[in-house]
């Protein structure tokens, strides 16, 4: 017995890497993929990793009655603007929804406007929805009709500060996050930019005023916090292909010791299948290059207590635990599955 | 039921991926991973990519009696010249191998004084030897007590030829083969050559007189042929980590039609679980890009009919079919298990 | 006194290139910069790397009346099929020539037709125009209106084969010509190919049948040893921005000592100001990675008398030595300047 | 007339680059070049690049008499705590130093001890020793004896943040500093973590409690504006071989208008021949890939007044403004020579 997922927008990055999830997975099964672009052409012929993987597949058009007659759920691999139209479709069929765009992501419907240029068409069902980050809401995301994936960047962001502002250790006012991500991050669109002269060695701040990520960075952190924070965010275009870090700078609040800080790291942690918590090694911190290829997120830290600062880092592969992976890890949650269903891939080393 | 598996030499490059892959393989289990080096530490200090994966599994010194007394299978993922001395001891006791080093790959014992600069120790175990290649010698490969895993980048040229030199259809007196290989290829102890800044962005030539892997590849090419061929191989290191693509610049040895060649390939590795073969899409030829952590040959080539000449492609990924995917597939057969057993994962795409 | 020059097309790779070598130059000045697509944007908007050089300079639209009175020397940095048609307006208005595109490449007109789609527009500027290969043709270099700077792929091939094809010391009928090359290869313009994340650690054959430079190659070499020749040639796409190398495996046409082979190489090569005979060393062998951001030519070989084969290497910049580079050497014969006057830049290494 | 410099330590990146910067300049004559691991053998086999560019030169012994009988000024490129028992002999025979170790940076003895581990062996020479950032102590360096090159990160980082803190235009409590940087930044020494499979697509945190260009930075922002104070500072290793991007993350003392901020960097930068303001274009901010190759820094930055927030941003070359370049545009102030002299080349692009 499987489930029945349909992926709309299956071309780009996250939809690909959705389908080569799914296709390894148990206990679902791919009944459509749409693609405006390509409909009516190979998976594979887009695909070219999964070439003779999906048989025939084709990419189709988007036909809404067929989806919502033969999904159970469905994966919204969408541009920013697009699910919001299209969601309640979906869960009035009852289908469930699993949205890998922002369009469920902000509590606020006013910010879609401010962040994203657009208004929010469903404000109703973006009260249901729920944040897909199953380290803070897994209890939620069990019983959700639309789950919003976060982004990468925000992924990596609130999970190097979780449990520190869970637990007060650090002061709010002064946290800056500033992250390095590869180029599969923009997804599949060429652009200048995205070429690969231009693109290949390059060490590019982009969006260093109203990168789109800080406005859910910001709602979960200060619903962790219990209080109205704003961060300095940053996000950096480094050589990768695959992978982000978050390095998040913060000033400590008290006097701790540094036991302190890793026994709330574990405490929070500890039970996750997903977060592993480095502290020694070769490379004594979290590095993307041993996560490639899985779910993992690595979190690790710095403490300057002479100073008292820190460095609070978390590593992921921006698109498995970053965006399609972790789109997975709910969806086996909202499934009622176990957790790491189809996600027990090791991280590819040395890659 | 688990099959018990051990790996001899498990801190290098083959070694972790071996490592990699029978974690995730369901019906073996591993019961020692061997490294002089790193004897008595955590396995995941050295593999960083399987922290929390291993439990607390460490790397223990070599101890034969114990490992014949607890392994029913063994990897030997060692340097050149260690295998011949220890594989007797394994098979005498019951315990099968699986030779990742070049020990048992070249059927006349004579040219290991020739290419590897030692004397054979144990030309009668080399006799029953099977070299590893499930394409060519999969039958043979089902009851050896040894199975000699080839070389990537010989894994990649054979692969490529094979089907042409079967049927004919080329020249035999002029077979060029130029490799192209990433830096994982070289193993895991730094060098001069393999530090970072000199070895990024390289295009070089090496050892272009007298590669070592040239005698496996004419050893089994002359047997595919039935006839004594000499080969012109140069292997270059490119700034990849992973892949190895070998292109044969070949001269047809008769006027033929393109759909003869497709036909040849088609026949021959038609129903090979790891092998595709390519021929159109926007990469029209193979490329290791898309087979990366997945143990796929991708195979494909371009003909001049006007030239009477050919180019033959294989793409592999040197740490999976190249090395311990490879011998990973060599094991499935020798336990009678399905050939596709624990290498079912897709190429991490784009990467 | 400086000579005045203009770049038509200087908006892409070699015309930055041209640019940026130009505006180092003790003894040129750039008069004009065309641009059709960046008409009216400054320089720097575009060739990032020049910002603050060249003051305010802006891409004008190509106009020839203003190019030639202004200009004594042009460079055309144009697509296949474009200088054929302008070149003529330019020399009988008494301004020389440099040519970066292929259409003063192939002493045949009709060989347009065949290797580029077009029929040529000029066959009598044609049969006057010289191959820019200063170390093939200086002389006629000289006193040349109008020079055609070969193709990156061509300069590494031809350079790498010439004293071998000179002095008829290979097997003429089995040349396999295998480059691999960086992005930087093939022009601005964004593409799904070049989009970086599907660009990045490629080993990607292309154009495998017909690539374009076959035809100029085998026109030089033709006319070196004397005799019509065909090659069999494959580029490669590999993860490097910059840099080519040419592999020629070759098989040696008599019992020949490699004394022989090198004392050849030195004869044709040993005053010539921009070739480096590679032949010891920790990397043995020439690796473009050792001339970056120069116009060298660094060729070695690889010799196994036993099999009666060789490698034949060369390797560039490919902006460099393939591209701007080659035209500004040529561009100073035609002057009559000192053939190195503004490309004294050592290779960056590392890089 | 030329002045005849002597590179103590010359085998290493940063000695490699100055021997190439050196061997281009038309003022200066490279008379001993001394390498304790290679000493005899040619420069060119080991600096690979720079194969038939130095005639016949040899590494030498490091013999101080014969280098201050022939040497009129000594580039020290050691390792910490060699310089600091060298120069004194140096300086006394009126040689002139220019220091690439951090022996001479930190104007506190004792900071050695706490930061390096070992006790500086000369206050005094330290005491009238300058610290080589042309853009802050150029006068000083005109007439010093000693000139302590800064470290490449701490380049980049102070000159980020210098006008903001002279002009007081930030919370001088809350300054972060993220860098990334290339893999020639740690020298030619091989190591696990630089061997190129493990060290390529890395985003490494390293030394994230206290790197030791902390020390320097913090000196030479503390006396810019005029108060001890203290940051937080983190180096990150990314898959570049050259380049390095500090992004200080800071919070605006007072609200400010951009245009304020922009007057107070064009106002101390604006006649520096070596720094160039970016403010637009595609790539709207800094990015060490525009001025590979080159002596530039490139300066930028981002502002959100609605968050009183920075962040500043410098893009440097490591090898060159943050090392070697350096280097020469002190020796260049030392000798009284035009600051640009040799150090003409402009960036690289693309690479």
């Amino acid at each position: 017995m499987t489930t029945r997922i349909a992926i709309i927008g299956a071309s780009g990055y996250t939809g690909g890497e959705a389908l080569r999830l799914l296709a390894m997975h148990p206990r679902v099964e791919v009944v459509a993929a749409t693609s405006r672009e390509y409909a009516g052409k190979p998976v594979a012929a887009i695909h070219l990793n999964l070439r003779s993987v999906l048989g025939t597949m084709k990419f189709s058009e988007l036909n809404m009655e067929k989806i919502v007659s033969e999904a159970e759920l469905v994966f919204l691999s969408v541009p920013a603007g697009v699910s919001h139209t299209m969601a309640r479709r979906l869960v009035e069929a009852g289908v469930r929804v699993v949205d890998l765009s922002p369009d469920f992501r902000l509590r606020d419907p006013r910010l879609y406007e401010e962040w994203y240029g657009f208004t929010h068409g469903d404000p109703e069902l973006l009260a249901e929805s729920v944040y897909g980050l199953p380290e803070i809401h897994r209890d939620e995301i069990r019983n959700a009709r639309v789950v919003a994936c976060p982004g990468c960047n925000a992924t990596a962001a609130i999970l190097a500060l979780a449990p520190a502002l869970r637990e007060g250790l650090i002061d709010v006012e002064h946290i800056a996050v500033d992250v390095k991500v590869g180029s599969s991050e923009a997804g599949r669109q060429p652009s200048q930019g995205s070429h690969h002269p231009e693109r290949a060695n390059v060490i590019r701040p982009y969006e260093a005023e109203g990168h789109r990520h800080v406005a859910e960075v910001e709602q979960e952190l200060s619903l962790l916090c219990g209080k109205r924070l704003q961060i300095a965010m940053v996000p950096h275009a480094v050589g990768n292909v695959r992978g982000a870090l978050a390095t998040a700078h913060v000033w400590l609040s008290d006097s701790l010791d540094e036991t302190t800080i890793w026994r709330a790291y574990a405490r929070h942690y500890g039970k996750e299948p997903f977060i592993r918590i480095v502290r020694s090694g070769p490379v004594k911190y979290p590095d993307p290059k041993y996560v490639i290829g899985s779910n993992f997120c690595d979190i690790g830290f710095a403490v300057e207590l002479s100073r008292r600062r820190a460095a609070l880092f978390a590593a992921i592969d921006n698109l498995m635990k970053g965006a399609a992976g972790q789109a997975v890890q709910c969806m086996n949650i909202m499934l009622g599955m176990d957790e790491r269903e189809g996600l027990n891939m090791l991280p590819i080393s040395p890659v």
